[in-house]
């Protein structure tokens, strides 16, 4: 397409075919969303500036689309206003907005585009979607398990299998520091590299702990303990030390209770390597892994203050966030099916053209999909060939022999067998044609 | 609520009760334009500034809400895109961009959020939701009718009655000018104080008429014609010594047969007096008048130029755009309908948590909507509190006294009746629940 047709960069036109596929997808989750009594909720497209600046340090403020002040104010070159970059901060806000409005817990989802200034790249792009679950104003371990089980049933709603929960909590984290004895100024930067373990190899991220300033044998109990074939184990003994590594435990322990109680065995595991990138999560943390190493599909975790420092009230909260973009594209393909009507009617003059409309609508008020020809041409053979683009399942034809007979010809656009189908009759036999499966 | 946390001037936030609302009339909204045929087009919430700026002159330009350029430009305080401002002007660009790729005719809709920095008030809204069909590519009065027949059922589908359609040509318009000899560059002038006919005294019409450099005489006869009671047959007998005015009739003549032949008699009429405001309709034009005159709930008609002045391809084109906001203000209320959930779990400790959280996965498994209680509480008082809070209509109680038995008390919330239900029992049961009618 020429380049000033196109939209604008990193953002897509969505067509009739890829939009149902997608809307497909939003309503299957919705539906195990709300079978867990998650409510919808839908802020506006942007925010005022003040509420989405600083959120997320100066990395995140560069990707924020400002909207410029407007009238007099204009030539100010300043902005007021931005677009949505999460989910998250509009829900802060409404948090505070209407706190005693909202039940208690506040279990909420939100689907709906966000907006990031990002280089535009394959799978990544400045308009997408992002599919967020959480509930506020409860510390109770059961809201992370409803979170990860509302995901799990998600994943396999939408027909994806192979994919695994990586389960682990910050205080596991944090007990494992204390066990091993890295120094507190040293423990977020340790986290952080311990967090390549997966692209890294041991030797190296031992190399980047050391330069961090942990001594080489400690870095290398440590990354051994983690690297091991029984790591779970060699962890969970270490862990047994630390005050705060044993409720860690206990809080893995316990959602794999509830957790593993409903979904297959295998597919929720502890991993006490998972660190994920945020530091503001504080308790239970989780991860997809895809299938075959993909990539993560969804995560979250439990983020107690978040939600003040984001400018809402003090809450606890947990929560999730499905990678949408990354998980409409793992789809299984649902073959060919896009159609845009199931009977196509021609209109073979203008004397005959309010009767092929009454078709249309007696066919539509079957339950089918109906148009009449809207073309300029008077040939049978143009029209059916209109009727067969649009991948209609019948056409129906109505020119002087049909009235002459009062009949219509209903023609099965497949087999091009034609039935002369009695007007009195007409409307039963379009219920019949409606209650016929597809393909 | 405190100013700080109110979404954005003009702006709303939309909580669960109020969004089904919306969601449930949209939902059956597409339903019914999908039985016409009509495909769904998504395009993103802003364009480039230059593919929006000076569509609609300079009175559109200032509404637009533009967004600032990005890193080291942001400085500049210029801005390269803008939200969109109507469904329209991407529809134009995506017909560019796409053609031969779309269907012939491109019939498409176009449900979501546009954004105006209009002054916000009672009704109207810097974000609101827009809701257009359109017809690319033929000159069929047929599509002109398919538009209108949509969204008559769209209005009906949603259990709005008492509306009109208000039916008229442009053509009909100039010939009307033909008929009473308005000067070629008087047209456009008079065209816009009849379209005051609705608001202003006859006298006062004439008054702006003469205004303009109508002679009074012309003036008298024009507005008397289309005031009279027989104004129809008047206008129409006037029309015949016009070719443009004939056709317009014929148009009309047409539209009235098809359309008439499918919604109940006096639901769409004539009314030649209808000028709709917008320079830019070539054909059929036509608004649906609310009942009680309460304004106007949807227009449209046909503009066969528009789509090439908005930088898109030369199609004819003809469509139709209904007043969401308007419409859903109208609509029948559907009662305190909101709940929650349908079956709440308690949990009286720690030890029966798992089991509890299986309940409510086994509820939902039934396609009920449940959860655990997620509180702090282990009092049975405050836990069936919650579940009323939530609206369920059930209770699942299960403690000590529960496991011994090897049963779960069912609570019916409604009636206070509770019931041992055994353990082996349970599914087949809230299997049942979900059977029973709702309320």
């Amino acid at each position: 397409m020429p380049t000033q047709f196109d939209p604008p960069s990193g953002t897509r036109d969505f067509l009739a075919a890829d939009w149902e596929t997608r809307e497909n997808a939003f309503a299957r989750i919705r539906s195990v969303f709300a079978r867990y009594g998650f409510e919808p909720l839908v802020t506006p497209a942007f925010e005022r500036l003040d509420v989405l600046l600083g959120k997320y340090g100066d990395d995140g403020d560069k990707l924020i689309f400002k909207i410029l002040r407007r009238g007099e104010h204009e030539g100010t070159g300043e902005a007021d206003l931005a677009l949505r970059y999460d989910h998250t901060v509009p829900l802060a806000r409404v948090a505070a907005a209407y706190g005693s409005q909202l039940p208690t817990p506040y279990k909420r989802y939100a689907i709906g585009p966000v907006w990031r200034a990002d280089r535009p790249g394959r799978g990544r792009y400045r308009e997408f979607t992002q599919c967020d679950l959480d509930t506020l104003g409860t510390t109770s371990v059961m809201a992370d398990a409803e979170v990860i089980c509302a995901v799990h049933d998600v994943l396999a709603e939408l027909g994806l299998s192979g994919f695994q929960f990586l389960l682990n909590s910050r205080r596991v984290l944090a007990g494992l520091l204390e066990a091993f004895g890295v120094p507190d100024e040293l423990g977020p930067g340790v986290l952080i590299t311990l967090d390549k373990l997966d692209k890294l190899a041991p030797g190296e991220v031992i190399a980047e702990l050391t330069g961090r300033g942990l001594p080489e044998a400690q870095a290398a109990s440590l990354v051994g303990a983690l690297t091991a074939g029984d790591a779970v184990e060699q962890i969970s003994d270490a862990l047994k030390g630390s005050d705060e590594g044993a409720a860690g435990l206990d809080e893995v322990d316990a959602l794999l209770s509830v957790v593993g109680g409903q979904v297959p065995g295998d597919r929720v595991v502890f991993a006490p390597r998972l660190v994920r990138g945020l530091s503001y999560y504080t308790g239970p943390i989780w991860e997809v892994a895809a299938a075959g190493g993909a990539g993560s599909l969804a995560g979250g975790g439990r983020y107690d203050h978040l939600i003040e420092q984001l400018g809402g009230p003090d809450v606890p909260a947990t929560g999730g966030s499905l990678g949408m973009e990354r998980i409409l594209l793992l789809l299984p393909q649902e073959g060919t099916g896009h159609t845009r009507l199931d009977v196509a009617v021609t209109i073979m003059d203008e004397l005959h053209a309010p009767r092929s409309f009454a078709f249309a609508a007696a066919a539509r008020d079957a339950g089918l999909r109906a148009s009449v020809y809207l073309g300029s041409s008077g040939k049978l053979g143009r029209q059916l060939k209109w009727a067969s683009d649009t991948g209609a399942r019948w056409a129906l034809i109505y020119g002087n022999a049909e009235e002459e007979a009062a009949a219509v010809t209903v023609r099965d656009m497949t087999s091009g067998e034609q039935t002369a189908v009695p007007l009195s009759g007409l409307s039963d036999y379009l219920a019949d044609l409606a209650a016929r499966p597809a393909g």
